[in-house]
C-alpha cells in the first residue's frame, strides 16, 4: 500500500504501551461515530499492525481514516449486510464503512461457518482499508482454523511489461495454528516486489533502491527513488519471475473485485486520494483442520517442517541470523514491544496529538 | 520441479497430433496395469501439459513415471480412499497411486462438493507428481468454477538465508471462468525464482545464469549454472523479496503436507530419486462464482479487468508483445500446437520410441 510513513524512525522513537495506544485511537474512532464495540475493533486492528511491527499500516495511518470519515467517504456507522448466503459462503457489503471494524466482523462470520461447514468462504464488498492481513488469519489461526485472507487496494504496481500502475499491492495472508504453545504460522505479503514505503525511505535517505523495485514515469526500470512512479510485481522483471507476482497481483483483484463485486484496479482510489470512496473487497477463506486431519497429529508435522526449515545451514553472511521462517520478525516485534512498549517516531506522536486536540480526545500517550 | 528435459528443443522439433499422442500413452499406461480409464485420464493429464507449452511436464516425463510403476513405487492400481469427509470438504489417501490420473478424480470430487454445498476443500496424501497445476484448475474452471491447486514436490528450492534446498518448487494454480466465450483466467506457477530446467538450459548453451536464480554447493549465490545447486525462492534475496516467494512456498508445503498427511520438506524424494516412493500431496479448492454474485456481472467485470491490464501501456521494450495476462503464452501455445502438433525434441521422440517398444506399444508418432 502506498506509504508516507515508515516503521524505521529517523530519530529516537518514543515507545508508547499498546493498551494507551489502543484507548486512545478507541476514542477517536468514537468521537468520530463508530459505536463502541467498533471503535475497540477498528483501535484493535490499527494497535495489531504496530505491535507486529508493521508501522505503516497502525496508528501512523490514523489521519488517512480520521480524514476519510470526517468527508464521509468512510461511514463509521455503516453495517454489513448479507448479500448472498449458503452454509458454507457468505457475501457481504460493507456499505462504505470502516473496513478495520467490519473487516474483522466478516472474519468472524466466517469462522462461525467453517466451525460447522468445514470450510467457509467470505467476500466483501464495498469496504475500505482493513490493515494488516496477518490480523484476520491469525484471528482463525488462534481459534484452530487455517485461513487465508486477500485485499485489493489502490493502484500502485505496473504490470509485467507495463509502464503504468494498474494493480494494488494486493496482499495475501495466510495462517495455520501448529500446537498450543507455539504462536501460530503467519505469512503476510505483498504481492509487489515491495512497499512503496521503502521507496520513500530511499528517497528520505537519498540512496539509490535496487533494480527490480520500480519503473519510472516512461515505465523504464530505475534505482532512482525520486523518478520511481510504479512498483514492479514481486519478481521484479521476466528473469525473476515478475509475471509470477503479476499474477497473483491479478489473482487478488480477481477476487476481491469482480468476484466479491467491489472496485478492482484502476477503478480503486490511490490511498493519496481523500475524496474518492475506497470501494475495495476482501476475501477470506477458513478452514478447520480436522476436516483434513488429526490436529494435535498436523501441528507435530507443522512445527518439524518449521524446526527443519530453522535447521537448514545458513547461507554465508547469514550464520547470525540463521535460517528464519514466515513471520519471525513480525513474532520478535511483538516480543519486543509487549516488554518496552511501540516505538513511534516524534513526527508520529505530533500528529497523533494533534487529531486527538483537535478531536478534544486525550492524548496522554507520551505521559 | 526438477526438470532434466527441456521446453526448447536443441534441434528441428518433430511434430506430433495431440490425439495420436494421448493414444499412444494410453496405451503405455494400459500396459503398465492402469485401468483403462485412469490410463486415458493420465495420458490427457500429460497431453494437456504439452498443448499448453509445458514441455517439461509431459510426454517427456513419461520415462519417469514408467520407471515409478514398473519399480512398485507407483502403483497405478491404487485407488483413491476417503479417510475424512463432510458436505463440503473430503482428505483423499492416494495409496501411491499415479497423481496424473488419481488427481483429476480428487478433483472432480471436490468439484461436485462445490456445486451442493458453494466451496468446498480438498486434501490428498500418498500421491505422486499430478503433472500440471493448471489441468485442476482448467478443469473446474470450464465447468465454471474458480479454483485453487497446490503440490508439494521434491527438494529444490533453498529457504530464504539458507544454504540447502528444503522445500519443493511447490506451485500454485488458480483459474476463473470468464465468460463463454473467453478460455478461463490461468495463473500456473512454481514458488520458486525459475524451475530447475532453465538452469539445465544454461547448461547446455553453456551460458550465465541471471542473478537471483541459484546459490551454489556453499549456499552463495552464483550465476554459473555448472555450480547451481539450489533454486532460490521467487524474489530471489531479502532485497528482492526473496521471503515472500519463500512463505509462499512454506505455505504450499504445509498444506500438501502436514494437512494432507503427506510428506513434506526433506521427506519427499528428488524427482531424480527411482527409488523411493513419491508420497506427496495436493490441496484443491473449488468454488461457485454465484455463491457471491451473478457470474455473468463477474464474468464481466473479469474480462473488463483484463482488457484493462492488457491496454496498460507498454514499458520500452515491450511495445511488439503489448502486456499480457497470465495465461496468455499457454494459450497462445495450446492455439499453434492445435494446428501444426506438438513440438518435440528427437531426444524425446527417440526416448518415446524406445519406450513404446520396450513394452510392445506400437510407435506411430512420427509416421
Amino acid at each position: 500500500m502506498a506509504d508516507p510513513t515508515s516503521s524505521e524512525p529517523a530519530t529516537t522513537p518514543q515507545r508508547v504501551a499498546p493498551e494507551r495506544l489502543e484507548q486512545f485511537l478507541t476514542e477517536v474512532f468514537q468521537r468520530l461515530g463508530a459505536p463502541p464495540g467498533r471503535a475497540r475493533r477498528a483501535a484493535a486492528t490499527l494497535v495489531l499492525a504496530d505491535r507486529r511491527g508493521i508501522g505503516s499500516h497502525g496508528a501512523a495511518r490514523l489521519g488517512f481514516y480520521v480524514r476519510r470519515i470526517e468527508n464521509g467517504t468512510i461511514d463509521p456507522r455503516a453495517d454489513l449486510t448479507v448479500l448472498r448466503e449458503n452454509p458454507a459462503t457468505l457475501a457481504l457489503d460493507a456499505h462504505d464503512g470502516l473496513g478495520l471494524a467490519l473487516a474483522p466482523e466478516a472474519m468472524d462470520r466466517c469462522i462461525a461457518k467453517a466451525e460447522t461447514a468445514g470450510v467457509a468462504l467470505c467476500t466483501v464488498r464495498n469496504s475500505s482499508h482493513f490493515g494488516i492481513g496477518a490480523a484476520y488469519v491469525l484471528s482463525a489461526a488462534e481459534r484452530g482454523f487455517a485461513a487465508l485472507a486477500m485485499t485489493n487496494a489502490g493502484p500502485l504496481v505496473a504490470p509485467l511489461f507495463g509502464a503504468e500502475a494498474r494493480l494494488g499491492t494486493n496482499p495475501i495472508a495466510f495462517a495455520a495454528p501448529v500446537g498450543p504453545d507455539e504462536p501460530p504460522l503467519v505469512l503476510d505479503m505483498a504481492t509487489s516486489a515491495v512497499a512503496f514505503g521503502k521507496i520513500e525511505l530511499a528517497r528520505r535517505a537519498n540512496s539509490a533502491i535496487p533494480p527490480g523495485w520500480a519503473i519510472d514515469a516512461a515505465g523504464a526500470p530505475t534505482t532512482d527513488p525520486f523518478a520511481a512512479r510504479s512498483l514492479a510485481p514481486l519478481g521484479g522483471d521476466t528473469a525473476g519471475g515478475g509475471h509470477k507476482g503479476y499474477g497473483l497481483a491479478v489473482m487478488v483483484d480477481m477476487l476481491c473485485g469482480p468476484l466479491a463485486g467491489a472496485l478492482w484496479g484502476t477503478q480503486v482510489a490511490s490511498l493519496q486520494t481523500v475524496e474518492a470512496r475506497s470501494g475495495i473487497g476482501h476475501v477470506f477463506f477458513v478452514w478447520r483442520i480436522d476436516a483434513f486431519r488429526d490436529p494435535v497429529a498436523f501441528a507435530a508435522d507443522a512445527r518439524a517442517l518449521l524446526a527443519a526449515l530453522r535447521a537448514t545451514p545458513p547461507a554465508p553472511g547469514h550464520e547470525a541470523s540463521g535460517v528464519l521462517v514466515p513471520g519471525d520478525p513480525e513474532r520478535a516485534a511483538e516480543r519486543e514491544r509487549r516488554a518496552r512498549g511501540i516505538p513511534f517516531p516524534a513526527s508520529v506522536i505530533g500528529e497523533l496529538r494533534a487529531l486527538g486536540e483537535r478531536l478534544g480526545v486525550p492524548f496522554e500517550l507520551d505521559g
